[in-house]
């Protein structure tokens, strides 16, 4: 049994939030069951040195929690003076699994940032900032096709990402945090509408886990996809 | 004529929402207009150095701006690796104020951090974290007064802050970011209930300023506070 | 009583030393009785990025204490690896006092940099830095006027910084470090010939004030600041 | 046809020379055909703060490169004075596949620092460090056996690591750069002896992949690891 | 010919006021010529974590400039938040140098920093804070002394810095900043009374040096410490 | 007797093995006994900025330890987050003697980097560093000349860099762990090939020393660099 009382394969209740921040080109407050998110799109003619004159664009993400996002406050990454490895390891997944959906030619030279701000966490931290960037990203890049900014639209698909993992012997769905603690294995799927895969990130905790186990857990990811995708079109449909 | 159509003592509405953040042990989303503000009181045990072995408590304030809060998008302090002086000024600020109205023996070994995070910023960031962050205070502390891990009530009363400035040559209450940016001075009162000053800071920006100017001023600040803390009463009774 | 013996109106001895060091453009030390601070006005071309090609220039003010100008050995903040709060605090108030008198236009594509070096401390460090920050930038000035660098004189007039506090429950006028360590309230005042206001900031430390203990400080104020004003006549003077 | 003419399920030449560093607990230098890494293992009895007093030890890992390890000369992380968002995503992998082949209790109140330093880089630096550092710390570990500083082995079995990949539409085993460089997936895989998962990382870089591509590379995979214990065994065994 | 109009062996007039720092053990203020130093000595009871409990004491040398002691203005380190790795070289330098003549034993629990701290720059700045350092701790140490903190006097004797250098061709002592900025080679010497030697550091800068040449060099050396040990008995003799 | 049983003018036996990192344009693995480091030369056309468009090219150095170089494990400079002041006086070493051998003109707008980092360390790695590094830079250049990039060699001779110091008071050569921790001097000769001289350091660590010693360390590390030399153009030959 789950301790929210959830089966195997349900997901906690989704919702999206479209242009939570008025500045922001694109803006989200994705939750997750108690995981709370703001995601914001920032449109930048401004591209990386490395990314300039190549008539090509540029989708990188941000990431950070609160201090008081978590049960126990934790310190301010500006006052301690660095992200911790955790904050970099999330914010390279994040532009990762975006860019893996972008066509960069047809972008032109734009710089979309995504930042991923976890006001609560419950678990689920970075594939709901995930879930959520794509919405704010589509704002923005809807904001850029509307003003004639860019002619082609350079997104590819939607993108998705959920955590599974294996609860008491037994592969869940959309971990919150109490199963997160606990888990023996835990994994991260960022999937395109259809199936095709991103990334997958499987990582044994307290015991080690077999490639059968490794297939049920990309079998419940699909089906926590596939909700999350459809509630990404309803937020946009409002 | 003020660009948002308010008269010369008119505050933007105010809004106080409790118990935001559900790990917290007091919190708020607080808005003044578009500027809205997550103030989070978390309660440790453990106290600075300094601080340590004398029966007391201590009360800080640590603030920051999400990056998109603001029209353009700013960069991350934590990915620059140090807070900028504003911040700093910014935090000092919460914190002194907050400390003027409690009582460090009441409040025992016990040590408040009151964060504040600007997730939409349109003027007066400053003065809305202090007048949210007493209220997450007080939550927490009634927190801690119900477990009975303190027994008097160490807050001593009420504080409000706000800003006010000349703007085209007229004192006016509760500057918007327009007004900010072009006012001739700005001032920030930190004010008690029955009109005690916790601080005052007044500050030339185009123009210098008179005593006579500075009094009008401090008179429309009263006006604020008063709102402030009847919003504030009004969101502790719900 | 004061503990220095000194009448609640009555300042510390005032020196002003100028041209102290050789290379600067302009440089004084600057003593307020034990208070030492020496202050150079350095002229650079080269302005910050955000400045440059307005025909605009741009003066800036930089502050710090010497490891043992206080009465116990502070840490250096070049090993710390960063400013405090304080320091950045003060270094801001510096630049945006010199910058309320001075004409940007008429002072044409030049930065001037106020470099404030507390050698010995007393109580009263920003305000004498603000002070003699002016007759460095005043000497500087007159170089550029001097040699044709610039036409018009871009000082508008003299600017004179005090501190005054509520000691024992009595204003009084430029505290010194036993006075300042436990007032109950302490301001800085930084005024213009004249009268005229720059900034103010006046911070209930033991107990919180009203209006009447306000004004009573600023008249303090004014006292103070026309002696400084004198004061910095005479030195130029010489 | 793969740049090195190697067939898909090939792996590059692997040498693994013990106690290469003399002042080390336990130490290799691993080589996959030019890409050559320096394990060391360090045993010290002081543990992290937050594991103090627990009966049980710690295992973590530390990963750099040198300047010039890479075909072009990148600059110093020490000199950058942070380690890049790469480097801690790697020394976290490093740390939490060796934890997963130790038991805490047995090893006792000791920690085992394993830093890889990359001296020559061809690909596969990741996966070559954490075989490498295996080797290593399993030499340290005997020491520790033999001179009775713990009784029981606390190491459960051995751990590999292998990089693989689409290349040119194929899936290809143990990636050198120039395959890594323009690969559509890559992935690494950290398995146990007898085909256990520890941890698999697979990210579509070109293009998305679908399970049957996932599957096909664990497949290769699991060859790689076996030739890669076989080494270690034989390297140990000398 | 040099450009002082100096002869060859002919020092910069030497001035040392001591107790120039109300609240340091022991200070001065130390001048060669246009370079000038504050220094200061203080105690503290707080021996560095890997000293304590042996009843040994240290002694410790910190070095900075300030921004406009030179020519043109230099980044403050405090702002940049490092020091050079000129700063820690001389730092390294002072401490060294003044341990070389300090029984540890005799000094007891105690830590004495020096705080060198220029003013104004016109070459040979570490030599003079040095030969300034001795003169602070020298009035620090006879404070502990006097009020029975220490029993026997740790100091053995005095030290002295200068340096000198190829000039033009021919050996020349104590260089001024523009000799130093066109020196073929430049050493600096650290010399005991009585002429044991503590420390020399002997750089080609334009043209490598013979053995000859650093002889004569440390012949001028010795006539300049004599006279540097002169001054210092002087100054404490007042 | 020396602890490994040399004699006072013997040296351990130097290996340098030439091109041991396959990416750079010049590098080694240079040996004297126990002590190992890779040196290699990179040559890049960017040069700093303060050196641009002067035709003229620049020799830096950079210099680490890997953790376990030594007998107890360091802590990594790049976790610390900053350069020790060690590490930065080496750096400033290596730079300063190799650039005393090259003609800048001749070599035009290239820099050469040479990174020295300690694999193994038993004393006197900083002048391994030097003696290896100007084998690694000759490669470099000897590669440059081969393929038109100079038309001159920049290069002026051999330099060789050896330790010294005066262990159980008799003046020994090339000094090894055991005797550099408790050496009562310790002095670095840097050494062109004919005699001529950097650079020389020498310290007094547990006693100063006179003129007769210096010269006599001097006299040794004659022939220890003679024999240096040698073995690079032996290096060089195969």
């Amino acid at each position: 049994m789950r301790p929210s009382g959830r089966s195997a394969d349900e997901m906690r209740a989704i919702s999206i939030e479209t242009n939570y921040i008025k500045h922001a080109e694109g803006s989200v407050l994705i939750s997750f069951g108690d995981t709370k998110v703001i995601c914001t799109a920032s449109v930048e003619d401004r591209l990386p040195p490395w990314m300039r004159g190549k008539g090509e664009g540029w989708v990188t993400g941000e990431y950070s929690m609160l201090p008081r996002a978590t049960h126990t406050r934790g310190q301010r990454e500006a006052a301690k003076g660095k992200q911790s490895g955790r904050t970099q390891e999330i914010q390279r997944l994040i532009g990762r699994s975006l860019r893996s959906v972008v066509d960069m030619k047809k972008l032109g030279e734009h710089q979309i940032t995504l930042d991923c701000d976890v006001i609560q966490a419950d678990g689920g931290t970075r594939t709901a900032s995930i879930s959520g960037a794509w919405v704010a990203m589509r704002l923005a890049v809807d904001g850029l096709l509307a003003k004639g900014a860019i002619k082609e639209d350079p997104i590819k698909g939607h993108i998705a990402a959920i955590s599974c993992g294996i609860y008491n012997g037994t592969p869940v769905l959309d971990l919150d945090y109490i199963e997160d603690s606990s888990a023996d294995a835990d994994a991260n799927f960022i999937l395109l509408e259809g199936g095709q895969i991103a990334e997958v990130q499987a990582t044994a905790e307290g015991a080690t886990y077999d490639e059968e186990a490794l297939l049920r857990l990309m079998r419940l990811a699909r089906i926590g996809c596939d909700q999350i995708i459809t509630a990404q079109k309803s937020a946009l449909s409002k």
